[in-house]
């Protein structure tokens, strides 16, 4: 037991201090919890609000917790070894992608049903909004009856797209015309068809590394050469290393991602976006903007799109609610104003079109304001897990281990000590009941040997926390 | 008023026929509407039921009514010109798809809302089974709750896949394993994953002509050459041209419709079937069998897909739930013991996975016996549009006109007098509110520039008949 004690001869604050410290030290406060208010504590503490107010300021300073802007104060995971910049390294040659098997192999063990599922990127799932979904989608069906069973048009409900354009206007402070979006079956049919709108086999494709493996799985597919561009985990792609790149190779498209990249999750500058879509303008190179993560920042700031940053450059961003709102609704959109009619004509021959329902459905989900709420209830649970999971890294895993500090989306990306094959890591934990994402498919060359994607994108639970500690247990047997 | 007179010289029978006849004369009975039935008629009449019996069999031989099986009898369309079987052509040379910009401006007119569809090949639509699927559908999200926003698995949702595999083992008599079947966006990327699976950019395909202009377009999307296959009104496929075909040209890949092909509406028959598989058999080609029509028929046989007439053969059959069910779903499948590793591979880098709730739905729609049901219900619908169209057409439009005898599916086939110009009359209907389908689009060399398709999947109405006599009148004046 431990109660403020105003007769003692600590001041009352440090008291204050003292309690939150300590709860904090036996695990009572996690990394990511919330603090009680300034005045719950000060009536359970028997202490003033100003009393609470100086404690909470001095552990803030302390960098024990933070305030969050009309949130609270939150208990902060400290420690754990940041990612570094990486070496300057000459520019690797374009490639094929070499991972063909690792990727199937890792696919047949996400795929596994009743994992603890570490190994899908699906933010979402922390805190589906399945009910209101559910709710949204009767409602439709209602109204719409038998029209909600027929085909959409080529492009999409245009309800839909007007509230994605309002949606970019909103928030991202862009206007794209509606008569500019294509819906799309989620991101990765997105990527698909800008991808073919722009480039042909044997083309070559920049990507970052480390990057999303749908996207070299898809540049695979497509018989299309992929080159590396160094990524750093501040700024995200070197531009210096992309001129360079740019220079000696004859890049159709970059395939980047400008916010909350995957599984790296930095967000690219907004000075270094205006550089970027200027040196891409110079060389007439397409950007294939990957955006699906945009509004997925703890903070809920939305950087702008590349696409709102020039009229010149040639740029085709892809989103989807597939991260933010149902994966399984299979839902994206292309937003360009160049290349519709070569986007028309590919979505027209691969899919005809999108599913209706959902699409009417997500509309409403939209237009009602409750995608806005929705995300305001799941930003703040994605940061309570990237906190928890961050603080589990550093207890439990090798003491060199580096990791991604997230500041949105639902990745962590850790580098453990340099001869732990991650791989193997991924096969014992699929044994063991676990998902991973072993780093060899985030690059075409199958670097990240040593690196694992770990996902918190799901409800927080017993089972996730036994799951780490084994992890963290079998990834210091594999140091040993 | 005309009653029976049983004091009449004439034998009632007589008088029955005359009583029917007289009817079908004045409109009263129109091509597709089923006759009273033995019991009620003997009732109305005031005869005896084998007196009516008798009546209706005379009816029967001389063409003006026929019996379905449990069902009753109906009033047939007599008169129309067939499509003639083609002449023996030189085989073509394989080459790229000439339609595009028509292709697109088809498009266009067809998405315009609120025009009679006649252009859009949707039986389903004709009666849709919207209560029973909301109705699933709700109930599915009751019961998956947050599972079913989620992703489905990369081949789809286990459930589905057997329901697919029992439908075929119980109505075409044929086994597939559900570990080889892939759930796609509908039958188009059904068809695109298979295609990719098996060729690359310059391949050539063999198709049917006229073919789908789905196919045209994606096989001109991925960089393939298309050549054409002389296809008769009865048979299909004329064999003795593929083969000569496959001998003169490096064929790929043939994609064919083995049942109520598009537009032509043609079953191969199980002799034909046979023989088409022995001939890829022996010169080692590829089968792509778009197999979406396959429970259309009216007579609700279903013919053995090809798939099942070999276990040497390379066959990949394509399947969809958007002609049965709900277009809007984008639910259709791949059904292959080959190649799946490839379709897998593509599957998961052009569109990760299907939509999960609507397999989820589809997946109980079948397995409570609700599907078979619809279609029951929705096949006899198809045949009476598909009989009052006909009539329609021999009424209304220029008298040598030609036109497809469709036994199930949702679409007629019309050859109009041979300098009328299909693409004109597409465009002055789209001008007067109606949507049908140019000729051109479905020849990769643009050939049936004075036929259209013309779909009778929707509710047969006033604006229906409206539609058909515009569009019956401008072929007269375009004719003229």
């Amino acid at each position: 037991m431990l109660a403020i004690d105003k007769g003692a001869d600590a001041f009352l604050y440090r008291q204050v201090i003292d309690l939150i410290n300590r709860n904090i030290d036996d695990g009572t406060l996690r990394p990511g919890d919330r603090l009680p208010s300034l005045r719950r504590m000060s009536l359970s503490a028997g202490v003033s609000v100003p009393t609470v107010r100086q404690a909470y300021i001095e552990l803030e300073r302390l960098r024990r917790i933070e305030a969050r802007p009309q949130s609270g104060y939150y208990v902060r995971h400290v420690g754990g070894n940041p990612m570094v910049r990486p070496a300057p390294s000459s520019a690797g040659a374009p490639g094929a992608c070499e991972c063909r098997p690792l990727m199937a192999r890792v696919y047949d063990g996400i795929n596994h049903p009743n994992l603890v599922p570490l190994g899908i990127a699906n933010p979402c799932m922390a805190k589906p909004a399945a009910k209101t979904l559910h709710r949204t989608m009767k409602r439709v069906m209602a109204r719409a009856e038998e029209r909600s069973l027929g085909y959409a048009t080529t492009l999409g409900e245009p309800t839909l797209r007007r509230q994605i354009a309002f949606h970019y206007l909103d928030n991202a402070g862009g206007r794209i015309e509606p008569e500019h979006i294509c819906i799309t079956n989620g991101g990765q049919e997105a990527l698909l068809l800008s991808l073919l709108a722009v480039a042909k086999a044997g083309d070559v494709i920049a990507v970052e590394t480390p990057t999303y493996h749908g996207l070299l799985e898809l540049i695979d597919s497509l018989g299309m050469l992929a080159i590396e561009v160094e990524t750093c985990p501040e700024e995200g792609v070197v531009l210096a290393e992309l001129e360079r790149t740019l220079e000696k190779h004859p890049v159709k498209a970059c395939m980047f991602s400008t916010t909350l990249s995957n599984p790296l999750g930095v967000t690219m500058p907004d000075e270094d976006r205006r550089r970027l879509v200027a040196l891409l303008e110079k060389h007439g190179t397409v950007l294939i903007e990957d955006d699906v993560y945009g509004d997925l920042r703890f903070d809920g700031v939305r950087p702008t799109p590349a696409q709102f940053l020039s009229n010149k450059a040639k740029i085709i961003t892809c989103g989807s609610f597939s991260k933010t709102a149902a994966p399984g609704y299979r839902i994206g959109w292309i937003a360009t104003d160049r290349y519709m009619d070569e986007i028309t004509r590919l979505k027209r021959a691969f899919s005809c079109s999108s599913g209706l329902l959902q699409q009417l459905t997500l509309a409403e989900f939209l237009a009602s304001g409750d995608y806005a709420r929705h995300m305001k209830l799941l930003r703040p649970v994605l940061q309570q897990n990237a906190e928890r999971m961050s603080a589990m890294v550093a207890e439990h895993f090798p003491a060199e281990t580096r990791t991604s500090k997230p500041v949105g989306g639902s990745v962590l990306w850790l580098e453990l000590p340099g001869h732990v094959n991650s791989v193997k890591l991924f096969d014992d934990a699929i044994d063991a009941g676990i998902s991973i994402t072993p780093g060899p498919i985030f690059s075409p060359s199958k670097r990240y040997k040593h690196f694992v994607r770990l996902s918190y994108g799901h409800p927080w639970d017993e089972r996730t926390e036994n799951a780490m500690r084994w992890l963290g247990r079998r990834a210091h047997e594999l140091a040993a």
